[in-house]
């Protein structure tokens, strides 16, 4: 198993993170650094990290001066440049995955790019629309709505798309059983408190039919949904908007937590932290626990499409 | 100090909590049990339990057959007493505050009643409105709305009420900093989902303006408000809707937490869990933590009054 890694933003501790990491994961997979080995070599010696010798690289961007903390045009470039390189290996299938570090908004922003982050420019580059889903191990989130005003999130609520997430959420994991949020307090209460479940339990059913089996279950009561009981029936859970699903996801794992963009023609995965200016290059040890675990999910979804395709 | 103690539903796990927890609640404070004395000794007899000879009661309610694990309209009506009864205790300064142990809606119902529960209760015959807080001493989470549907979250984000409400909850607290959640995914992100912040914000200014101290902080972006880092800066959040605070507070602090009634004429809190019929009188031994927690808030609370009216 191959996986392809961006390095994310050079001034940030994506760097770091990905040196500290490579003993751990070179014993799950193949990794492949997409970096210029100049600036790996230079930004080892600024960290006072050694570099493995094991580390394989795949040459890309320019050579530029790193400068710890700061949003610039440099570093945008080359952190796309290394995002785009590692997006080809597994186009070409020369990886199997892609496992991104975190870039800055900012920085892509002065190196001229349209693109917001990385999802943005996934679903730009591959015209393909990508499912969110965060978590660890222990639960993973799947959004069916995110970036939206929270009141138009109701609206959304329709039949048809829901089953559509639904199958295609499925599909791309293969796990069961999944649960599947309601959207109003105690589950609308038969109704009392707002409808929008009586469509949820309908799209639940069309897509455990579409399946044949089943494997969704809900709506379940939104407020009861990450207690320790339901924690041990479902490890994935559909939640309706943003908040609903990452707000007690980061309240329980915060620093385990990764983002995977599920559904698209490549797999990928990602850290759930940004760039951590404030820390990087400083010697204050970033926590590793995230991007180990995108690497280990990026791992398990890779196997999961090579048996179910 | 003296709490007004109400059984709730015997039937259920009431009774049970009461007795276990006796000991350890007559060392904080003089808790007065709201129980036929007849009931009392055939319920602890049921469980295979001691009255303590300490135990101080307040006779109310009929004799009935105890029937563990149903909801019956004689089971409803004594809980409706015992309620009752110990709301007097503390209107007529008889007791500090009122704790409650869970009814069951369905026997309330049976037994003839127009309340729903405890807080429709207080509400209807106070009349008064509750702000309703719950969570446990390391996070107590307010909230400005609650059994609305969803869609109907966005419309009752205005400058005024949240004014209103976020004084009453300091001046029924005495704490600071308070965090004030924000509505939209990333706190709106400076207006891009959502702008409903900006009214929040106001309102913000304007409560602390009132209250001539930096009490409320925010709008805090909602997904990152229950995580560690914010946990040791907030003990206290307001949150706009139901789920927001909630899911993530059952997520934490799942038999903890506890239910206070704020802003009425009486100091009231409740344990935040229900009859569990299923568990009643079969010695399965049930968590008494969020009995010990409503009790040990109780105490705080009245003290809080005692020395700023």
């Amino acid at each position: 198993m191959k996986l392809a890694i961006s390095l994310g933003d050079l001034n940030g501790i994506g760097l770091e993170i990905a040196l500290r990491s490579h003993e751990e994961i070179a014993q799950w997979c193949e990794p492949v650094y997409c970096i210029d080995p100049t600036m790996l070599a230079w930004g080892a010696a600024l960290l006072g990290l050694d570099v493995p010798e094991s580390l394989q690289t795949c040459p890309c961007g320019d050579v530029f001066d790193i400068t710890p903390g700061r949003a610039t045009k440099a570093s945008g470039k080359a952190s796309y440049a290394s995002f785009l390189k590692a997006l080809s290996l597994v186009q070409e299938n020369k990886a199997d995955a892609l496992v991104t570090l975190p870039i800055h908004k900012e920085a892509w922003h002065k190196a001229g790019m349209l693109y917001k982050g990385h999802t943005d420019a996934l679903a730009g580059l591959l015209k393909e629309d990508a499912m969110m889903m965060l978590g660890c191990e222990t639960l993973f989130v799947g959004l069916f709505t995110h970036h939206i005003p929270l009141k138009n999130v109701a609206k959304q609520i329709k039949k048809k798309p829901l089953i559509g997430f639904l199958i295609r959420f499925w599909e791309a994991l293969h796990v069961k059983p999944i649960g599947v949020l309601g959207l109003n307090p105690h589950a609308g209460d038969g109704g009392v408190i707002g409808k929008e479940e009586r469509v949820i339990a309908k799209a639940i059913a069309a897509a455990n039919k579409a399946i044949g089996e089943e494997v969704f279950m809900g709506p379940l009561v939104p407020d009861a949904a990450f207690t320790p009981q339901k924690l041990a029936q479902f490890s994935h859970l559909v939640c309706l908007y943003h908040d609903q699903g990452l707000t007690p996801l980061k309240a329980l794992f915060f620093e385990e937590s990764i983002n995977v963009s599920l559904g698209l023609s490549v797999v990928r995965t990602s850290v759930d932290h940004g760039t951590a200016y404030d820390i990087a290059y400083k010697g204050m040890n970033p926590s590793c626990k995230s991007f180990l675990n995108a690497t280990k999910s990026a791992i398990t979804l890779a196997e999961k499409r090579r048996n179910f395709t």
